[in-house]
């Protein structure tokens, strides 16, 4: 292909992005991130960009809080109540009324605790059914944990688990939990949470819910779909900064029963009597295990305001129209392709894949002409798409960017042979 | 008492302050950190102070790596190596060799990975050994791997261990381990770490050490001391800021064969395959679990660098020299006082506590004369003291504010009745 095929199309598309922009203006959210000039930043659902309230926060909580109160800042400056009082403002954004959400640890600590936790709800089962296209540390701690409960773990596509949960009922098969991600991190694929939820509690199995790629991006409606745990990272959609803490979000009517399996010093009745014997703490805060990583975890607190003023439906109005010129671009521009993220709206999360053999070096001349995806193993082009700080402009601009490499064989250059990556 | 009674007294030991922080020069490090103004801070071993390098630190980070490098910084700024970089420099610090320490999660998760641990490299065993004067934490992760693992406790101050393991060993009672602090961290009692571990081994018991009130401040020496498991906070003598994240020591000896309970995709031995089944990584690196909260570990990292050039043998001769010194002032000034840390330097670790009926009032009139020390129930009154920042002339500052406190009867004042507190 010639470098300048297609653009006839490109204009026709350039026109389009910048009417699609102007009657979108309302949710352009870009003047609340700090975003290095000359990019487009399609990893958004890897590590959320730098929003603007952040650097002064984090300086008032270093010099202020920790170099001038020094101690007295746990009471003084709210850092004690932090891991739920932010935990209710994620909560805003994923559908949880106040007091079921906790921060702090990592999502695999939060997993874990939430499968545990499935299993000391559900003495008696037998079964934990989870989805083999889950992030990997999903399934170490699902066979992990069922390893520890004495469960089977058995396999299925979320759009396959209504079906064998049915099964398994019929069986008398006792099922403990359900464990699904909100999205599939490799094609983008959402699931009907909804009727996940309902399907494993006709099986008299508990939902368990991996929000990483939703939250921030996704209406999610916790409560709503009747959800029974769930975890999330925050450092995607949630802009909460390079491993900003995880959330663990417990249905207030389990809360009462839930067992911590790490029963820490923090998420005790009365903290501070220093007692020999544990008692758990009333509400989600029984969840807390040791002291939150608090520059980390008030970053978060601070990132989160870029959504104040902002509906998540909107976002996702956003990002469905964002990804859905994508999808629409890319076909144009670069006929052939394989997308395996849905076309219909409803059923894509909020990025654009591509399943190619030379996805690698795809992602990297990608990257050297300044549009930022990543690479999923093995085969995968994964373009994310955070919609409060992309427009329909950069999408056409990451379209034309692939058409390019592809056309010059960028991607072939052996500058982009495959190594050892981190994304 | 008179408020002016013993001011000769004071004036003499004014004089031997001067003399000792003359002769001590070299290892005032005051300069390496920022402190308020006014302030003698005996609270570091609740959160240690701002460092100087840590500002500047944090901002290149969040500006630089975070908001300009974006995801690119995972690989380009070492983040991925982060936690077993900043392991191997907390490692300088604690006697262990690179290698063998990892740093993440908090220390209640650290505590539950150490025991879990434990359970798997001695299947055979009964009893878990442990101190009940240990935080709480310890004693909550303690009972709960014991109930898990199927173990008994046995509680014996550290120094009854010793001859609890020998009648432990003579039963034929096989031992899977022997928890304790280094040291106390109520009445700052510190223990003979190299004769528990020799206990322990005697036992064929494995040694697990909390060291989160002697890193920083006490040479610990695991590798020397044989010291199998340990674990410990950063935001105390090693000033990592509010809740920076916690740290495992595995012994090379055992890591072949040590089982992370929480088995995260970051401790497998390909991450970026994204295998579906975990194989655990080589080395300590298999101890991680998600991501780590980078902007509080690459704080821990800026912060460690107060240690630049400093032996903690030097800061542990000037930690002696002060709280021998403070202990000597408080007699002075204060007959009678109920002081529980031990007179000899080889016992006491790097704190002087009381022990009082009113010592939350005490604590409270302390602070408002700007001497910062903290509670801790039921009735000890703790003056922790970081060698780097502190002086001799702080130590007779505080210990006159002491008996000013008890000659007006301050600490008796409504304005410090107890409260629920956070420290």
């Amino acid at each position: 292909m010639a470098p300048h095929l297609g653009q006839g199309a490109r204009r026709t598309l350039r026109s389009a992005a910048l009417r699609l922009d102007e009657a979108h203006a309302s949710t352009d959210l870009r003047e609340r991130f700090l975003l290095p000039p000359g990019v487009v930043y399609l990893d958004g659902n890897s590590l959320g960009a730098l929003p603007v309230a952040v650097p002064a926060a984090l300086e008032r909580v270093v010099h202020d809080e920790w170099g001038r109160g020094l101690i007295t800042s746990w009471n003084a400056a709210g850092w004690w109540e932090a891991p739920t009082r932010v935990g209710d403002a994620v909560g805003r954004l994923i559908g949880a009324a106040p007091g079921q959400v906790v921060v702090g640890d990592t999502t695999t600590v939060r997993l874990y605790q939430a499968l545990r936790g499935a299993a000391s709800l559900r003495p008696d089962a037998r079964v934990l059914v989870t989805d083999p296209g889950s992030f990997p540390t999903d399934l170490y701690v699902a066979h992990g944990v069922a390893a520890e409960a004495g469960w089977r773990v058995e396999l299925a596509d979320p759009d396959q688990m209504p079906a064998l949960l049915d099964r398994l009922s019929a069986d008398g098969d006792p099922v403990a939990a359900v464990a699904f991600s909100h999205v599939d991190y490799r094609t983008g694929r959402l699931w009907d949470l909804a009727g996940l939820v309902a399907a494993a509690h006709r099986a008299g199995a508990l939902a368990i819910a991996d929000l990483c790629h939703s939250a921030g991006a996704i209406p999610v409606g916790l409560d709503e779909a009747g959800v029974d745990l769930a975890v999330g990272c925050s450092y995607k959609y949630l802009n909460g900064g390079p491993g900003s803490p995880a959330y663990l979000y417990v249905a207030s009517r389990h809360q009462s029963v839930f067992v911590n399996p790490i029963p820490g010093w923090q998420g005790h009745a009365r903290p501070f009597d220093m007692a020999g014997t544990y008692e758990p703490a009333d509400g989600v805060a029984r969840a807390r295990t040791g002291t939150a990583p608090m520059l980390s975890l008030l970053t978060l607190e601070a990132a989160l305001t870029a959504f104040d003023g902002v509906d998540v439906v909107a976002v996702r109005a956003r990002s469905s129209s964002l990804t859905g010129f994508l999808r629409r671009c890319l076909e144009l521009l670069v006929p052939g392709l394989d997308v395996v993220s849905p076309a219909a709206d409803d059923r894509r999360g909020s990025q654009v894949c591509v399943r190619d053999q030379h996805a690698y070096g795809i992602v990297q001349a990608l990257v050297a002409r300044g549009v930022v995806g990543d690479f999923r193993a093995p085969d995968i082009v994964r373009l994310g798409v955070a919609a409060p700080y992309l427009t329909h402009a950069d999408m056409l601009t990451a379209a034309e960017a692939y058409a390019d490499v592809l056309a010059a064989g960028e991607h072939l250059d052996a500058r982009f042979a495959r190594r050892s990556t981190v994304t």
